[in-house]
């Protein structure tokens, strides 16, 4: 399964990521296996182009075993020592000049000159800390260019991966969800246990997702029978009303959810194995981009689908199920996503 | 409670710490308080006498809501980043060389003598990956300096903190669970959902802890009547036997956990204010150091306990009651408990 997330087009969080405060760029990123149960990711890793391989690449060698001397391999490497790690791996370096975007130099200096205004205001008046506590996300739109990824394969192995840039104007050094465990991705196969197979990415912002752990109580929630309200009601109960994030005036996050299970109903004359799969997704924010794709003839030929939900004012949540915009049921679906992970 | 986390003797796990391949000390840390529910945590930092007054720090500024121009605050930084928002915090910055004591630098070339030896002997043999997956531990004591503490104030909040300079020869960049959310320590007051405040700090092989989230799983166990076996059936479920650790030849961690209630039993006369206060603790590592201390008459006056178990061979569980050392009931643990962050 794993093989499709690194084919997946991820430097977009890469290349273009939000530069920090001192206009450099790092990013997160982290993949799942749901068969291992394995788990890689880096944090605020500047210098390489793909961080989900270097994430992907720590996930691999961890499912190696140990390392010399009984060392236990590392799961989660930050800063200069996972570049350091990567470039030893094989993974080549890549100067930070090529990874900013025109776009994202020009917010830098937009949202740089915006928050010496908002500092310079701030020194000696007594709103200053009102200000601190009620002045929106103006920064706007380039806080949520996280890219996440849900897949699975013909045998049901589920895997996800997330990559981000992260705020833009964050601290040097912040590491946001997408390099947290249990927060920017989850995938967990069925065993004796758990019913159904859960691949889940999020998206927003990091703080909100990584204190709510998003990703890891969407997949739990998605043990329910019917998808479509367990996760309404787990947008609703552990993120938007979340006692985690009782002091936020707004949150901000979004997920998307595949999970599946063996299936009795479907046809094997359509050689897909039985499996049912069905993929969601929900937000907060004013829209989120979601794209599927089934890999079953060529790279070529791949077949996507992008949806954009504008939706404004207070907190909602808007949720989607992809059987209704494909006037398909669950075996549509199954027929589609059985093949994602083919090579 | 959180006065009491900055007095406690956390330079064990900064100054001390393990060296890492590179022969650094880059140590995590984080802190929870259980009644914002606020978090804050620095990974692979340098430099710092006290990494867990930086988390705390972190902690602090994040409850203060956003910075300048509508800016999410951090609650999580790592590596040189980490470094540089402390000092520009006012926490002084310390010479590595100050932090690494003659048993840690001992202890560094006697790692490196072994890897180097290990690596020579896999060089061009086929039992090299029979040798990676089953040499033990062999770089011993030094992994497990992890410290940890959770408290509990007059009125029943409670924290939970831990910082530890990581296992010995890890990858420079590598972040341990210390850093961790949910795995290194977590920190929730009762409310509408829950019955019992808990505060758990873990410690142990990193990777473990993580992919489990021992410490978040040890606190929803404890919503349990019975505490005790509560304690025994998460460590035995959800660590030694869990999914995530499948692959694991040998599962190290061990956990220390406060809970308390209010409790109508106790008795007013006592100026207790009906806080039943539990402590308890459980380790699959050979040894666990265990203390407590009541802070009820003043620093000097600090009484402590120091409990030291050995257990070798085959993975157990040594689960111990205070109760039972003490010879007393809850009450006389409560009154013992419910001075503990009196400043």
């Amino acid at each position: 399964a794993l093989v499709e997330l690194e084919d997946s087009p991820f430097t977009n969080a890469g290349t273009g990521s939000n530069l920090n405060l001192s206009g450099e760029i790092e990013c997160d990123a982290s993949v799942m296996d749901g068969k291992s149960l394995h788990y890689g990711a880096v944090g605020a890793i500047s210098g390489i182009k793909n961080p989900i391989l270097v994430a992907n690449r720590l996930l691999m060698e961890a499912q190696k075993g140990k390392l010399s001397a009984g060392r236990i391999p590392p799961c989660f490497l930050v800063g200069q020592g996972a570049q350091d790690w990567a470039v030893s791996h094989g993974i080549p370096p890549c100067p930070s000049e090529k990874m900013a975007t025109k776009f994202s130099l020009s917010a830098y200096k937009r949202n740089k000159r915006k928050m010496e205004l908002a500092e310079k205001m701030d020194v000696g008046h007594n709103e200053a800390k009102r200000r601190r506590q009620s002045s929106g996300n103006e920064n706007g739109s380039g806080c949520l260019d996280t890219v996440g990824a849900v897949v699975v394969d013909l045998e049901g192995n589920v895997a996800a991966a997330v990559s981000s840039g992260g705020l833009a104007m964050k601290h040097p050094g912040r590491v946001g969800q997408a390099a947290h465990y249990g927060c920017g991705c989850w995938a967990e196969n069925a065993n004796d246990m758990i019913s159904y197979s859960t691949a889940v990415s999020t998206s927003g912002c990091g703080e909100h997702l990584i204190r709510t752990m998003l990703a890891r109580e969407c997949s739990s929630a998605m043990q329910s029978e019917d998808a479509h309200q367990a996760l309404l009601e787990a947008m609703q109960n552990k993120f938007i009303s979340s006692p985690f994030l009782a002091s936020e005036d707004r949150v901000l996050g979004g997920v998307i959810v595949l999970r599946c299970c063996r299936c009795v109903e479907a046809q094997p004359s359509q050689n897909i194995q039985g499996l049912l799969v069905e993929f969601l997704w929900s937000h907060t924010t004013e829209s989120m981009c979601v794209g599927y794709m089934s890999a079953q003839d060529s790279k070529a030929k791949v077949w996507s689908s992008l949806l954009r939900v504008i939706h404004r004012g207070d907190i909602d949540i808007n949720l989607h199920f992809l059987s209704d915009v494909l006037c398909g049921g669950m075996c549509k679906l199954s027929s589609l996503f059985s093949h994602l992970s083919q090579p």
